[in-house]
């Protein structure tokens, strides 16, 4: 049985402006190939409703699995949750079970559960809420799209949430070998490899070094054997 | 008249795996914003063919201009070209502009322009060659498609060559506020300021630090003049 499939969908004028560096993908697509999710396509869009919808849309369709990031905050720019009730045809409105998460987390911190917070409480119809141990307010999980938080700290602990709730298939394996060559004098025997070994999944990544050319070959895979198979013919070939 | 817009396509395994991380968007993000082009939306997709056409058509028709950055390489994974000539059902072929500067290249430093070097110089028709000064095998422009390697020293070579013949609109200005209050405590405000002045983006970028909480309000605009009164009410609400 193939890996389940996932997507991820960044929210956040930031990213794209380039103020910031998004962190988000980075980890999240290491910790899918860990358990054996494969991250298949990632999107970021702008914090506008109409591109949020239709890229909620888009990925919950194609894939069996997608991740969102960022958008879920009191300020008039988080508009996720509602974004993606909208793509659902879901009800939303603030929910009880969030609202008490958050009134019992302000009272005991000695802050107003004012109105912009209550926002955070706004959670569509039939989603299940998803822990955050850094700052309370929930994410949540609506069909297969499961909506996380953008500040990187709250976005991993919602991954650690989510992930034991996702069966994953065999955990990718990966071998690579270092090979100090221009690309273009191994492309042909890479090619021959990766014919030979259909399964696998076999990249290169050049780099250069004090003006020297190498590249970074990884061959990928659930089956150890194959892998370590491929890895040594790799190392004759070019030993 | 407003700002182009922009999409942009990152090509590679490597990313959706978590083996790397990428570069390119960040640069690419800082550089649009500069230059007055809107960067309204990333994918990044796997080296599969279908998946790298479908993106490619789909980015093509939805905004004024296209990046892409990755697979244009001599190894068996590198794609993007035959996968721009399906999009946009062009010829592709060894190209002789693109032979010739690859002959040059290898004659000069002594190497060998086997078959496997000889597929960085397959150039759809009607493509202008985008020029490498690192490592020679040059991008192309078809269409509205810039298509750019993906090593992170020659990606941002090329953006340097393809931005200037690119008109941009007004340089997008921001000017940013630290607030150390959390963001439920401003986020009214913060609305009040969004729908006094429509025209400019009001992003709201929580933290946490040494237990307390606080956020960076970013304000954005082409109209200095709004920029700089809307950050300076936003110094009056929260002295």
């Amino acid at each position: 049985m193939p890996n389940p499939s996932a997507a991820m969908l960044v929210i956040g004028d930031e990213i794209l402006s380039g103020r910031t560096r998004d962190a988000n993908m980075h980890y999240l697509a290491g910790e899918l190939t860990k358990h054996g999710v494969d991250l298949k396509e990632v999107r970021v869009v702008s914090d506008e409703a109409p591109a949020i919808v239709a890229a909620v849309r888009a990925l919950s369709g194609a894939y069996d699995v997608v991740f969102t990031s960022g958008g879920i905050g009191p300020t008039h720019d988080d508009i996720t949750a509602d974004c993606i009730a909208e793509a659902f045809g879901a009800h939303i409105d603030v929910r009880d079970d969030a609202r008490a998460l958050l009134a019992d987390h302000y009272a005991a911190t000695g802050r107003e559960l004012n109105a912009a917070r209550l926002r955070m409480a706004r959670i569509p119809d039939g989603a299940c809420l998803i822990d955050n141990p850094v700052s309370i307010a929930p994410g949540f999980s609506l069909e297969n799209v499961h909506v996380m938080a953008g500040v990187p700290s709250v976005f991993q602990a919602m991954v650690a949430s989510v992930l034991p709730t996702i069966t994953g298939g065999a955990p990718l394996l990966s071998q690579s070998l270092r090979i100090d060559r221009g690309e273009g004098d191994i492309a042909g025997p890479l090619g021959e490899l990766a014919q030979a070994f259909p399964d696998l999944s076999i990249g290169s990544y050049p780099f250069q070094e004090n003006g020297a050319f190498g590249a970074n070959i990884v061959i990928r895979g659930s089956d150890g054997a194959q892998v370590d198979a491929a890895i040594a013919r790799l190392r004759e070939t070019f030993a």
